[in-house]
């Protein structure tokens, strides 16, 4: 299996946090948004969206859309399981997930805040301010729903990471980009810094890949 | 089970549309987003969130968010499977799905037009417009999929519907609501015919909602 993602892009990051957690390390092929890779046809033959991530299987088929890429390491990668086994703790973790990945991030994807700009006329800064809005509803409503359902961690699900904290580590890191006010999400925080700790992680961060930019 | 929802909501009636694929009839209870129902503590104690749709199980327990709800529906409900079986054709499935779910419906919700218009200080046809544009974005990118991967209909997956056609009949839908441009998605449009030829679908239909309202 090959990855063809980016450093900075959060579905891309969230993948990599799945295989952290699964043990596996497999080739990961950069795509340069910035120099615009993504748009070029040598890269839409493998993903008509022209988005990041796609995951290449070793027999050609292309996977994309990281929802389904991160349920497909589920079923196939040895180790941890990312999905609870009841069916109604899988779909709360999906939903957990959900909330990041159909309601936060694609709102603030970078060809969302390129559209705010180029085709709508507004500034830089009003384009973050969008991205960080969505950004503190959407966290706002997912530390509502832990201290609703008497969260345990120090996970999101519990004692082990599961499928949104996979979505989770991204969303925050893409916050602080975005400016986001993230101060009043102690049981998120908390549940980062845990994630953050585990030694497995550091391969998926996006400082520690190969084709990171330092700022 | 009881499902809140609203009978133009793109996420509502995909999850009638699971229902009905699975054979099942639940209890509906609307939740009028015209009148703000969906933001009102009442609703926000069943779904942080205050979007719809939420499906509230006999026991009590509530789920929200309709891709993890249509999960749910398809591990605990008796009828045909959503989900193929193996773990590619899995992921091709969620990946259809994912395109509309993640790349298109986000952007053309009902709070993301009205911050367009109510924040940023744009017209309705402004809005409408940004709405078509991701529709015609994320079907196009449906459509070529499909051609690549040597599509055989009538439906998204093959000879009988699955997940991706549950999110497939709202996003049409939708789109001709904003005014997108459908002319050139022929395999798509097909898909519609024959999903909308199903005796079964006709209970999902926003127009056949008891909340429905006529124009």
């Amino acid at each position: 299996m090959k990855l063809h993602g980016y450093w900075r892009s959060g579905t891309s990051f969230r993948v990599r946090v799945a295989l952290a957690l699964k043990g596996a390390t497999i080739e990961q092929v950069p795509v340069n948004l910035l120099e615009g890779e993504h748009r070029q046809a040598v890269y839409k033959d493998l993903n008509p969206q022209g988005l990041v991530p796609t995951l290449a299987l070793d027999d050609g088929t292309l996977l994309s859309q990281s929802p389904a890429i991160l349920e497909y390491l589920d079923e196939v990668l040895p180790g941890p399981k990312l999905l609870p086994d009841d069916p109604v703790s899988r779909a709360k973790a999906r939903q957990l997930a959900a909330v990041i990945g159909c309601d936060v991030h694609p709102l603030q994807n970078l060809r969302v805040l390129k559209r705010l700009q180029n085709e709508l006329g507004h500034d830089k800064d009003t384009a973050f301010a969008w991205a960080a809005h969505w950004i503190e509803e959407g966290l706002g409503a997912l530390e509502t729903t832990l201290s609703q359902d008497a969260w345990e961690g120090p996970f999101l699900m519990g004692p082990a990471p599961s499928l949104p904290d996979c979505y989770l580590l991204p969303q925050i890191y893409a916050g602080r980009r975005f400016g986001a006010e993230l101060h009043g999400f102690e049981r998120l925080l908390e549940v980062e810094r845990h994630l953050l700790a585990l030694p497995s992680i550091q391969s998926a961060l996006p400082e520690n890949q190969p084709d990171a930019i330092q700022a």
